[in-house]
């Protein structure tokens, strides 16, 4: 019996990159060999696992043949590149690149639909899905039913680590800018990020949406098993580093028992409710957290069907890293 | 006839009581007399109006017989004594302070409602409502009958101007400690307020909701004057500075005709419609502006009779000082 599976990270140096690397070593995730890999600018960093520094290769030249399990994160021509190939090597995958459409690979968030894994045994490529998706279902999943559930309205403040180290490295520099009173360069945000708010996280269609506002939609529909829900989304852009908000109004069939949601959310996996005396946030909170947490929980002030709620999460580790590996651990079950 | 009337500012000491000075003599509203007004603590403070710096009296200590019109800025025990003052001394009165019911005061919106004087002319005591409700009425008044609107689901970022001068400082003060590596020291907050977003504004009832939340329901459905309007509201306290956004899902009881919407929104007084290969923000456009910003004006995904927009207004200056003033345009224009 093998002590672990190679494993193969396309996208390590990233944010969620790395946090992945971390959260195999936390989780002893049964690595029998780790191959880190990324573009031709990547290659020659380290990052550390299991007291050793490991060395990033090029993607181009990997034999995903060495690999039982890829995690592939990051949109990018080179990731949907290894995809094909680590299809074609019979390697496992978990898609962090959802570069996939959401109908043709299943989304997995462990808590949540992790149970299909079992009666899908054949599975062998799943989506991790958007951090949005992941926090919504996790929250949504366990009253769903009770609610009687019709409509999901979301508002999703998302922090500049959703575009990543360079994200990050703008609110900085935009920040510091401004209380210096230096004069402002908006680079990847294209406008003043900092002490701002941005109505949107991406570039919008035709109709006005972006891409990742309509995968939530279909991520959601998916996650929840119900096809036909009315998702109201908007994705904003909050001068926030780390942990995403996401302001939710739901709109359900049956009168809200309150007692009964909140015992409900209590019980579920994953989730930490805070009661009304206080609320969570995200860099107070969720940040650094394996458990999205919840608060604000209150029926609406004009419809007793209508429920509202407050979610954060760390996007970077509980809504792809943790997820994705969690999702991994699912996959490689019947090789360990 | 007489050049002008006595005017009387309580509270003058104060982001909305110093833009509101400002707004008066920008708009060279008629006044004879200009009386600013505070606590003890505001005594001898001094605010610039038109080339003098006038000095700040105690609101206890002043006979409002003095004074035909009086603006009343924040809410606090004196300034709820001062409008029954002014009340009985015949004063005309335009309240900021947020402290009456809203069923006993009528709230005006120049844009949106300022008709309703005509026709009342007896209508002696006016509030100026909520910055996020004088927003949401501008944007909604245009379409609300096109759109068959039933209900309005609405997430409010406030910036902590919203809580005046000292909400100002906190984050300025809280930024700085954060870049700069210093233990952080939460104070009007009570938690990490830059670069962090908190679920609520205020403090919240058994129901979970902040006096404010409730004020803007009863705000709006007069404003617009649809006492059954479903609103459901969160107000999000953001790491800005100035000017709010809002996130704003509509449910109408037609398909909604985008073109039509948005030819409404452009025509509409007061409204800044930017079209969405572009979009308005707080900082960018809204701050120190007269108008409100309308912005990623689209269509449902899943249901076309839902309508999206993004909303940012100067919350000091045209949700609170400016639309004060207006307001008290229309309130003496018998006196002229």
């Amino acid at each position: 019996m093998p002590t672990g599976v190679g494993v193969a990270v396309v996208g390590a140096v990233s944010l969620v990159g790395e946090a992945l690397v971390e959260v195999l070593e936390e989780r002893t995730f049964p690595v029998a060999e780790l191959y880190l890999l990324g573009d031709s600018e990547d290659v020659g960093h380290t990052v550390p696992f299991k007291g050793r520094n490991l060395r990033v290769g090029e993607a181009d030249r990997f034999d995903f043949n060495r690999a039982q399990l890829a995690f592939l994160v990051g949109a990018s021509e080179l990731v949907s590149e290894c995809h094909v190939k680590a299809v074609a090597a019979g390697c496992r995958i978990v898609d962090l690149s959802g570069s996939i459409p959401v109908k043709q690979q299943l989304c997995v968030v462990p808590e949540v639909n992790g149970g299909l894994l079992d009666s899908l045994p054949d599975q062998r490529a799943i989506a991790s899905p958007l951090p949005e998706a992941v926090a919504l279902a996790i929250a949504l999943k366990p009253i769903q039913q009770q609610l009687d559930l019709h409509r999901v309205t979301v508002t999703a403040c998302l922090p500049v680590s959703s575009r990543g180290a360079a994200g990050v490295k703008e609110l900085a520099r935009q920040t510091s800018e401004l209380l210096n009173a230096r004069p402002l360069e908006p680079r990847i945000f294209g406008r003043q990020m900092a002490f701002n708010m941005l109505a949107q996280a991406e570039a919008v269609d035709a109709q006005g949406y972006g891409a990742q506002e309509r995968r939530l939609v279909e991520e959601l529909r998916q996650l929840l098993d119900m096809p036909e829900l009315a998702v109201s989304v908007t994705f904003v852009q909050a001068p926030v580093f780390f942990g995403e908000s996401l302001i939710v109004s739901l709109q359900g069939g049956v009168e809200a028992d309150m007692p009964a949601l909140s015992a409900a959310l209590d019980a579920a996996p994953g989730v930490e409710l805070v009661e009304s005396d206080d609320y969570p946030t995200a860099v107070g909170d969720a940040v650094g957290q394996e458990a999205i947490y919840v608060g604000r929980l209150r029926r609406g002030i004009c419809d007793p069907r209508e429920v509202n709620l407050w979610i954060v999460s760390d996007n970077v580790r509980k809504g792809a890293a943790l997820n994705a590996v969690q999702s991994g651990e699912l996959l490689i079950k019947d090789y360990l």
